[in-house]
């Protein structure tokens, strides 16, 4: 009976982040191990306000099975939204609305994959595309991520010996990491994979979340034939309505749609409605601005509570952006080791391992400082700076 | 560059049925090829209210990312319905919702099928399923539906000859033929397939809606073991919600769990919680009843339009619930010249062709009465028959 399930699934092991979550909820502990947006953001009367409308105007018809592609003047909002922020051109026929950019990545690993098909992946990377990936059995060949972006060399290298159809990159306040690839990089790794049969998967959930600096050019502007580029509003807006889109050139939308269709014939389309409502009625980019506010705020009073209770011995990444950061600890120190143990001084974080393909025992790990605020933030990381000091002792 | 896509998506053709329904949305065509629900029978208003009392009563709280299994409480719900109208005992543990059941279909056959691995269908079979399976290139192993149910001389032979690991049902109200199989039927089926290694899936979206006759014992509780059963709220609530659901036994589920959570992490959330709240407020028995007494009106308009403007020479399956039924042409009359003709004659239906595998120019084809009213059904099977008419002349 073990080899009733097919060889894709039959060695993915339970999500690892799952179970840490499950360790994370008790009420006494400081976790910065969550992925989530700040729930007290989420636009609750305006989207109440969006769907009343939406019901009492087209009831029936919102009800209804609807297009395989999505909402027509959603795809319609985003596209004028990346001409208007990016200048980037896009046409609403290639955007496919997906449930979340999780389903994007399902619906390109589908159309891209075979068992064995090499793709390129950022080291640390994010865990939704290694496990999305995973089922369709590829090679991955890792690049590692530095302040800057992709270290160039090693990607040269990967691109001499190896032969990868895709590579995915999350160049904007990475998850794990925060890291954003400055412009200089990502005019090398266009540069490197231009005019190869090579797609890079540019996904960017976290992109209109900057606190500081400057937007920086997107792979889509600068190598457009060869970009697939994700979206999400589940940052933005609010996730359970699982609304993402993946923008990709007529050849590959066309395999797109009849993947998204046999996966499950539609997103819900209600939501699509009820959201498309929200953005004609309410100023997205004054939303965002109060989501920055926040995020920034409790950004910098973690920064800054690392530097007051922690020495030299660790490193942490100083992202402009999203919703992560990134430490890393002595070598010696296993992430996970850590983990039990900063759990028993009541504060939680994600262990590195799960980010990266095939290493263990890392001593990277990250924080998440979207839902804690300023206060619990600092006394969280002070909990962090006395288990480590233990540790080191 | 035509060698980049996977080999599961290289070869599938654009969806037939997508390129018929937009032939026949042309406002003076009466189209039976639709396979929707009926719009006008959506609970628009009671589905309002129960989502402003979501917003109301949790509004961040359901605006969030949510669980991979589902709502808790609907499951429940589910189990409890299951008990209640069919007495199989389910735990809400071994119920995940999904994205219709469409996505169902793609996460059984991502954790089951390997390249080759054989899967039983009926034939015809149900086009949605042939193409979520299609994608994960099985071998079809098909075996005839007549009115009693499967054809088991067939099935023994198959299963004598072939391995295969799954066999996909609709035994009741099939789409697209409208049969249910017998009671004797289910029991002959089972007991051939029983302590095999196989599993039965069990799709069930139109179960609920049995116009004359009586229910027949589920597989489920005949065969509990070896059947996964799949059900939906589309038919009978609303399909623009897309939620549907997969019984698996706990071995399964663990799979089908980690499927999920690679293909879009969960499913709409926020909906999930107004379906929810809608069924707490509510008698679904009360509304399925509204569904019923006008789905059999205009079931009864169909068959007895077709007993008065067609002569003995075309055959019709009798459903006794359900959408559909099925027409056989004589044998000499492939049913999609006849579509051309009767897009002609301002009426339209969907040829048996994409419902079969492998086959082609069938005289075979599919007619839906759930959102044509008896006026427009007599009228439609009138245009029908005159085309009938002129063809066989």
């Amino acid at each position: 009976m073990s080899n009733i399930f097919s060889e894709r699934i039959i060695d993915v092991p339970k999500s690892f982040i799952r179970e840490i979550l499950k360790v994370a909820v008790e009420p006494d502990i400081i976790s910065f191990a969550g992925g989530l947006p700040n729930r007290d953001l989420f636009p609750v009367s305006a989207l109440q306000e969006a769907s009343n409308d939406v019901f009492d105007s087209a009831g029936k018809e919102v009800l209804q099975y609807s297009n395989t592609e999505g909402y027509l003047p959603l795809r319609e909002y985003i596209a004028q939204r990346y001409e208007t922020k990016k200048g980037i051109k896009v046409s609403p026929e290639n955007i496919l609305i997906t449930n979340g950019s999780q389903q994007g990545l399902d619906l390109l690993a589908k159309v891209f994959l075979n068992q064995g098909d090499e793709i390129i992946i950022e080291e640390p990377g994010y865990l939704g595309a290694i496990q999305a990936f995973s089922i369709y059995s590829p090679s991955f060949r890792t690049v590692q991520l530095s302040d800057e972006g992709l270290n160039i060399q090693e990607l040269t290298g990967v691109l001499n010996t190896y032969n990868p159809k895709l590579m995915y990159t999350v160049p904007n306040f990475q998850n794990p990491s925060g890291i954003s690839y400055a412009k200089s990089n990502r005019e090398a790794v266009a540069s490197l994979i231009k005019d190869k049969d090579i797609y890079l998967i540019e996904d960017d959930p976290y992109g209109e979340l900057r606190y500081i600096g400057e937007d920086i050019i997107s792979f889509k502007k600068i190598l457009p034939e060869q970009t697939i580029l994700l979206g999400s509003f589940s940052k933005v807006v609010a996730p359970s309505f699982r609304i993402g889109w993946v923008v990709a050139p007529d050849f590959i939308m066309e395999k797109l749609i009849i993947a998204k269709q046999a996966s499950d014939l539609h997103t819900n389309y209600i939501s699509q409605r009820i959201l498309d409502q929200y953005l004609s009625d309410n100023d997205l980019n004054e939303h965002i601005s109060l989501i920055k506010d926040t995020y920034n705020r409790q950004r910098k009073a973690m920064l800054n509570s690392i530097t007051k209770y922690f020495s030299d011995e660790i490193k942490c990444t100083k992202p402009e952006g999203g919703m992560f950061l990134w430490v890393t600890l002595p070598d010696d120190i296993p992430a996970m080791e850590f983990f039990d143990l900063a759990i028993q001084n009541k504060v939680a974080f994600v262990p590195g391992d799960p980010f990266y393909i095939n290493k263990k025992n890392t001593s990277t790990l990250r924080l998440n400082y979207s839902c804690v605020d300023e206060k619990n933030i600092e006394m969280g990381i002070k909990r962090l700076a006395d288990t480590f000091a233990r540790v080191i002792k």
